[in-house]
């Protein structure tokens, strides 16, 4: 199994830094996971704007050459795990256009008649860790779950990924949070993960 | 009152800017609107990544110098109106991050003990105009209403605004979307709106 992790924080002293470092101990003592990349995209200084025009058409989005390297780490994954803090009830703008830009038409799904279209990137997995400074409960009982029916939902079911495992841990600036409990439970989900 | 207009979308070549037209067109003719200003975030090349890290804190993003001339649009406004489209359930990067830098703590809301802040952007009413490509009930019946919910509880309501209007258009890309009758509809919101 190959494995692309997306991390999205404006820097490397953060919770979510720990996690990416649990991910990455993990999933290196996993003997299923043969090979990783990491796109720091806010060290990578990615472009997050989605830009369309009439010089530049919307149609050709799929084979933009500025982030072909981008588009082949997704093609090369099976699996891709997201880790990003929740702003605003979803993931950050960078992420955001991340998935704007790459998520192209042609490259990720094909349009056919019907509501949904066919996702080109079937028999993927995702798995997306985000942490909230809010409590746990807060997008369940307010939120209509909103970040995760995006991301299931409006994005990965559409592209054909039906495998997606969520990590929202809420209360990550406070003392009640159970950081450390949390950080284990992500480093033995991706030492013992097998899809 | 005093009206400011974020308009998000890549060109002028488009439906989104359609509506941006019948906007301006509704307010002049309304007398209760004494001033307009249009924020074009695209043409204005805003920088949608929201940075913090041990030089440039996140309880000074508030008071960031480079984006103060935005702070005060917000400030000065009355009504703010958002036209943008849906891309995989909601607005696009660049309006995610001018809310990512500009909604900061202590501009647009305080913290204080108990599950929700003080908004400090009471009193203001804000109109969201989108266009999606899909049919208008997708989000209700598919997506819990995602896009409705984050703009209204997840960032409105949490800075203190009430006042929410939706202009949620499906079948924008399709001759069944009625794309004239939309258009009217907007001019006239605008034409007769008194908050």
């Amino acid at each position: 199994m190959k494995m692309l992790i997306v991390y999205t924080y404006p820097n490397h002293q953060s919770l979510n830094y720990a996690f990416l470092e649990k991910v990455l101990k993990g999933s290196e003592e996993n003997s299923k996971i043969k090979k990783i990349q990491v796109l720091d995209l806010y060290e990578e200084g990615f472009d997050p704007v989605l830009v369309f025009n009439a010089e530049k058409r919307r149609r050709d989005m799929h084979i933009e050459p500025a982030i072909e390297k981008y588009r082949k780490q997704i093609t090369w994954a099976d699996k891709v795990v997201f880790i990003y803090p929740i702003w605003w009830g979803r993931p950050p703008a960078m992420l955001m256009g991340y998935i704007d830009r790459l998520f192209a038409s042609n490259f990720a799904y094909k349009d056919k008649i019907g509501l949904f279209p066919e996702g080109l990137l079937k028999g993927k997995s995702v798995v997306c860790i985000s942490t909230m400074k809010g409590p746990t409960h807060y997008p369940r009982i307010w939120l209509n779950n909103a970040h995760k029916v995006l991301m299931r939902r409006a994005l990965f079911s559409f592209v054909g990924i039906k495998k997606v495992k969520f990590f929202e841990f809420g209360n990550m600036e406070s003392p009640k949070g159970n950081q450390e409990r949390k950080l284990e439970e992500v480093y033995k989900y991706f030492k013992e993960t097998s899809f």
